[in-house]
């Protein structure tokens, strides 16, 4: 038996997320299935980022256990074929039985874009969140260089999460701007459930004057969901990439 | 009676073009459709450039003249909340009411999107042509430069075609690779039925090494389109602006 590891990307408009569930149909759902159709084996891939409904990922990672003789760089090709156009297999490879796409240490960067102009761009609609209301760059970098460390993250936590600890790292968080888009880069030692999408939210209310750049501090030392915005759109995200050390 | 210029994006993943049909549903039928609802007349826009089934746009032109008394900025508003999110007007002003988008002179841009890479980027494949062969970008530019200027560019043309001349000027035409993204972008006063794809095929075909860049002189003087290669997917395609004199 080997262990082979997948590099994904996926426009998730089409798709109900990562996970297996009744709603609707679903990535690791699809996957399992051109699996299933290319090894006439019941395989079920494990998933490193779960990621929810509506968003996207360039280098999203999976692993899964087969007897099959296929070469382990052939799977990519193999499964491109059983595979519908929004989801691509992007690289495949052998990986020590022991590695677990979720368990192991890892950097994950997270890409969210917003488009900021009076009138959308129906070419970027699918891939951003439009906001009308200009956006103050410059506070939101600010804003955001009080969130890049250690520290608990409970603040920007979804209040559905299951997590042990709340306490993550963030690397780096970069807010640029090109034109009309903004782009929020975010690399870390991992995510709690929402949280790229609620850091967002509450920079786009620091863009839009709402916050002040230094009430990030306060925030993120309340640990109390209530005093972060909302919940940034999906489409906006997507998952550029998971470096495994 | 006033006449409006309406400047309009749209993704034309879903639309068979913009020239009204009856195989299926096309942009200027859903832009008439906005303004009945809007004014109440029955209003016929007149579009500059007549997209083929899944070109895109980000700059296309149209008029319509009305009775209204709505201020001619507010229009782009007005629609935009009866469009679907896969159309916009990007702004809207009066014209002089001799002003026709088709027989004004003006100068039209197009930018192509070619994905070049071994495996597809799900997020770039409604708005690029997937090329999995490595592409020589230098000779590709060289193979253009033949095309500038002023020229009978019958070769380029769908057999189709009803115009009177088949003379058109191309002011430039510039190819650029960004990683594995390559953009051919043209500029000139007028484009026969297809020829911009046209062109995008035979510059293809010399990227690939199968035409060698001298031979794109040949193509040009031999005025047949047998000598040109296919016609490149609409999906690459965007009209990026139209600039009247």
């Amino acid at each position: 038996m080997i262990r082979i590891k997948l590099i994904i990307s996926y426009d998730g408009t089409n798709y109900c997320g990562w996970q297996k569930q009744p709603n609707g149909i679903t990535i690791e759902e699809v996957l399992n299935k051109a699996l299933k159709d290319l090894l006439n084996e019941d395989v079920e891939v494990i998933g490193a980022s779960r990621t929810d409904s509506g968003v996207h990922a360039l280098g999203n990672v999976a692993v899964f256990d087969t007897e099959s003789k296929i070469k382990p760089e052939r799977f990519a090709y193999a499964l491109n074929v059983r595979l519908p156009e929004d989801i691509r297999i992007v690289s495949s490879c052998e990986v020590p039985l022991d590695f677990h796409p979720r368990y192991t240490d890892s950097i994950k960067t997270y890409e969210y874009k917003i488009y900021n102009k009076t009138i959308n761009n129906p070419l970027l609609r699918l891939y951003s969140n439009f906001i009308y209301v200009n956006l103050d760059v410059d506070k939101m970098r600010k804003a955001a260089g009080y969130l890049v460390g250690e520290h608990d993250f409970k603040a920007f936590c979804s209040i559905r999460t299951s997590a042990k600890t709340t306490v993550r790292t963030i690397y780096s968080l970069d807010v640029d701007r090109q034109d009309d888009l903004i782009t929020i880069r975010i690399s870390g030692n991992g995510f709690l459930y929402n949280m790229v999408r609620i850091i967002v939210g509450t920079l786009v209310s620091v863009g839009r004057g709402k916050i002040p750049p230094e009430k990030m501090k306060d925030i993120l030392e309340s640990k109390d969901r209530k005093n972060a915005s909302p919940t940034a759109l999906a489409r906006g995200l997507c998952l550029v990439g998971i470096e495994y050390k």
